[in-house]
């Protein structure tokens, strides 16, 4: 179905939940199209007779997948909105399926003004799953102004080709060797300016929704939120106290990195607690008074988006390693998952 | 283990812990106790060589069990500090051993200074979790007083006689006909409050951390929330979409209830959709622009406590039907599960 700038087909969903004969399904729908869920349960109650929960819990990724006290509620099957999958069907516990949220703006223009501001020949095309779809047309009209497009494949989270996520960049840092630079499609500036931090190539990002180009002020947020960690870092060298997070949602557990960094820093003499966190909040962090720093192993974006919420610093496993003098500055990355 | 004004018995535990030789363990502890948690770790690693996990997602109660997701996590047993058992073993996905939080104030002066305020011969005595060891002595007080106090089981939500939850009040309420007054002990408003309008019974509430009465005082904040009970339902009589909330902890679950409901404000000509949430939060009820009026069948301190933090009315069940005509409002009460 068509809802304003998306096309979300809900098609092969209803067929497996008429299928299946589905008694109890739940949907899953990020923030941003939440205002858009009573119109498509309508539009399900118009083609299925399942009893339908909209699952109101955060669901920022498909790292989101449903709370498995839902099966005991009776519910079946998912359908999760706006993202690709992520995680292995072995790992979701209520059968799932993902459909995304396809972006049906026209990216000609936006495209187009993006060209003479690229740099070089060679060009790496990224985008975000609401825009994946229309990365052919892409590559075409790059074609056509006699540039190289390139996309890769990516790593195992990875979905379809040339598309990121902000706590995976493989599909631009696969190619980084062979581009003269990037241009990223889509909106926010998490995802192009942590592929500028890792890259180190120019990214120019084309926003179809706003029909606007930018570079320079890439860099100049670059610089900012780079300005933001140095504090941070330099905030937390005379830290006693840490607590490493460890992310409960099934995409974001890292337990591995999480006993490596509790090493390190118990090997720097200094005490480290284990804290464990499905949804994250400034909230949750406040009652650990005797806590002087975090180190999140969960979702690498609590960390650079939410840090202002925090009275104490919070941390990449990246930059902890900076603050242990285990890593230079200079080799500042995102932290990626 | 004795920290400021708890005594939490945590030998049972190590015990089991040491027994089972559990490699992982998490800790839940509810935000008001938080700021203990690190010395409690400490005095565990003192005792037992498991890792262990902060678990800090919110813990309000017996409900907030722990995510079934930690088990991924290697996790084999939890430690729930500061309330009671209140679910059936078979339910809770993960091994938990509920600790208590036994205050050791001495509740001897505040007890006494209540006697005046006490109504008739036959006191009912309730009190929260924290307290809870410590009825005898208030039961000895009273009767050196001439007074008959009594305590009762409750349902079998409740674990020890005479203990209240917010969610409920039966070993208050199923001794209603037998008693003058009640006493309650604790701190708080939404407990006594709750008895004062489900009992219409006068309640003398004694907080043994201020050392102070209220009386006069519950009645006046009664009708401060009767009446911001009675606008809400004013507010939501010409509401057309309803989201039913339900909730995802296996505690607060109330799926027939909520079928109920919805049959209701069906046959009323009006439109409902079930919203299922685990962690209740302005912020995730925000999105749903279409709807105008939310019915939680959740936990029933969602709606008194919260109610401001939202933009729409979000009423309890018994509201609900006020709004529909089919109760009347001289026979509001609590939700109570």
């Amino acid at each position: 179905m068509k809802i304003e700038k998306y096309n979300i087909n809900l098609e092969k969903a209803i067929k497996l939940i008429k299928k299946k004969e589905y008694k109890i399904i739940g949907i899953q729908i990020p923030d941003g199209l939440k205002g858009y869920i009573l119109k498509i349960v309508e539009y399900l109650e118009t083609k299925i007779s399942s009893k339908i929960l909209i699952i109101s819990d955060p669901c920022f990724g498909a790292c989101d997948i449903a709370n498995y006290e839902l099966k005991n509620l009776g519910l079946e099957f998912i359908i999760h909105i706006g993202h690709m999958p992520l995680l292995k069907n072995e790992e979701i516990l209520i059968p799932t399926i993902f459909i995304n949220a396809h972006s049906i703006l026209n990216i000609k223009n936006v495209v187009k003004k993006s060209i003479p501001l690229l740099e070089g020949k060679t060009i790496g095309v990224v985008t975000t799953a609401q825009h994946i779809e229309n990365i052919e047309n892409v590559l075409e009209i790059l074609k056509d102004n006699n540039l190289n497009p390139i996309i890769s494949k990516g790593d195992n989270r990875i979905f379809c080709d040339g598309q990121i996520l902000g706590c995976n960049l493989s599909s631009g840092m696969k190619i980084k060797k062979d581009v003269d630079s990037y241009l990223f499609i889509g909106s926010g500036n998490f995802h192009p300016i942590g592929l500028l931090i890792c890259s180190k190539k120019p990214v120019i990002a084309a926003d179809p929704y706003t029909n606007s180009i930018k570079k320079e002020e890439l860099y100049k947020l670059r610089d900012k939120i780079l300005k933001q960690r140095y504090g941070l870092i330099a905030s937390s060298l005379n830290s006693k106290k840490f607590g490493i997070i460890i992310g409960i949602k099934r995409g974001q557990q890292r337990m591995e990195l999480a006993n490596k960094i509790k090493k390190m820093i118990d090997s720097s003499k200094k005490k480290s607690f284990f804290i464990a966190i499905d949804v994250f909040s400034s909230s949750s962090m406040h009652g650990f008074r005797d806590i002087d720093c975090l180190v999140s192993t969960s979702c690498p974006r609590i960390a650079i988006d939410d840090f202002i919420q925090y009275k104490i610093p919070i941390l990449t496993p990246i930059e902890l390693e900076i603050v242990l003098g285990l890593r230079k500055w200079e080799d500042y990355v995102f932290d990626q998952i």
